[in-house]
């Protein structure tokens, strides 16, 4: 869908080779790789926004909210470079000087004196401040004001960190420890409860209004499997999930800087496709199920 | 200093017996605590700000704010309850009904329909958002409002969910396992180092001006040694917390629900007045060298 022979064209967002305009006006439709990318060193753009970004869900909530943005309004404009965490290039320096904690995404407003925002609730807040004129995905007053800020927060310091570390512990360390991989599985899990309870009886989070709540919450949900977490136990979840996930715009926002491969969607795929995938998922779930099993994890929300 | 006998006249936050006005006029010099209050069932006001809290650092954040915006205005005049989350009242179905995550703090704004807002981060910016009209604690334009918001999101989605688990593991889980000690204990040492640098040439945070990014983050720093960090090693942040820790409304504010036992300032007393609780302490610690070594743990920061 959204990789076409033609972007192959680029080889790196810093240098174009005979680009054709489409491509030119809309950077985020190119699905560049960080292997195709000469490394990033600095910043690409003189104006408009730039988004310094990785394929992940902290990733994907600050180009969804831009794509989101352009197809209600038409603009911002922004420029994106992956920032490729396997080569620790958000620790090299030119990137701490704009995002001194080493994380992507840090997204820059060059029209605004080069202006550097780190952390997903703030890059939510300022482009709704500043890019979101009629209030399409953001609030003006009390109580849905605060509603958004506390559900956004709520993802930011909770979902976010700790489903951060339920992939570690399940998927990524190097060892598999049964106590910290029941613990923030399981946190995970109640986390997600709480969501499935609230949208029992709601479309959105906040407001009966998708908004930037939705946004920040729906790019944790939406890598749900690979913290051992199956988004199937939780209905009402499931279906806001799949009412954000159609938006055409979070579909472009999740191929930024390139076409996700650790998405629900793109996993439920794998399942069916390859054999092998399925047997290694099967074997985590079963270190997993140990783990809460040794543990006497028994789950509840809250 | 606020611990005096005439506050024992308190049976509970919901039940008063002869108070003087003093008291009745600032319920936040009141230093109950979780034994010698009767088990919070409800809401006790029906008019101004009510606090549902705990002596920990994300209650503090909520009641140094408060007692900052008294002590500049004169007002909101707030409410508080004292919440033992060691007795799970925060996850009672009269609590999450208010705050459905079923952690404290909860503010209620009575005067604004009953509003509950949960989530430490969304707390700070809906109080200077109504009661700090002058922004003494707060900014009104980018790049400084940005510039708060994003190190209220730093503090609320690393420094205080990693610095949780670093308490969890280097203190209060039933086992001490070294992988996910030294991580979390290292992962808030990088956190550290990150605030270190920013106050080099700062006095706070943001804007050369104490406001409420300090707060958020005060709160942390301001119990390093429970997740096994020396506040000496970063000379620039001792420096800012021994400067934030001296306001009166900070003190104020870390006595709500009562006197707090484990602010590094009691640590540091009770290092020199108890050698069977530095004993303690030099175990913890030795325990969390090994389990760094074990891992080949470097301190980098970013």
């Amino acid at each position: 869908m959204f990789r076409t022979p033609v972007l192959e064209l680029y080889h790196s967002t810093r240098q174009f080779i005979n680009v054709i305009p489409e491509v030119l006006k809309n950077p985020a439709s190119n699905p560049l790789t960080a292997s195709n990318m000469s490394r990033p060193s600095g910043l690409i753009a003189n104006k408009g926004l730039e988004l310094l970004t990785f394929g992940t869900p902290n990733g994907h909530k600050a180009s969804i909210i831009l794509e989101e943005l352009k197809e209600a309004y038409g603009k911002p404009d922004y420029t994106f470079q992956s920032i490729s965490i396997m080569e620790n290039i958000q620790k090299e320096k030119w990137f701490t000087d704009l995002g001194p904690n080493g994380r992507i995404p840090v997204l820059v407003d060059h029209d605004k004196g080069k202006l550097p925002i780190m952390e997903g609730a703030a890059i939510l807040s300022y482009l709704t401040r500043h890019y979101d004129p009629e209030h399409n995905f953001s609030f003006t007053s009390d109580p849905e004001l605060s509603e958004c800020e506390q559900w956004v927060a709520w993802q930011h310091g909770g979902l976010g960190p700790m489903q951060g570390q339920a992939n570690h512990f399940y998927r990524l360390a190097k060892e598999r420890i049964p106590y910290p991989t029941q613990r923030y599985v399981g946190e995970t899990e109640r986390l997600y409860g709480i969501l499935d309870s609230r949208l029992a009886t709601r479309e959105y989070i906040v407001g009966n209004k998708y908004s930037i709540a939705d946004i920040a919450n729906f790019s944790w949900v939406n890598v749900a499997y690979f913290a051992g977490v199956q988004l199937h136990d939780f209905p009402n979840l499931y279906k806001w999930w799949e009412r954000i996930n159609s938006r055409p715009a979070v579909q472009k926002g999740c191929a930024v800087p390139s076409e996700s491969q650790i998405v629900n969607k793109r996993y439920q795929e794998r399942l069916k496709e390859e054999p092998e995938f399925k047997q290694k998922e099967d074997e985590l779930a079963e270190i997993g199920r140990k783990a809460k099993e040794q543990y006497g994890y028994k789950y509840s929300s809250p």
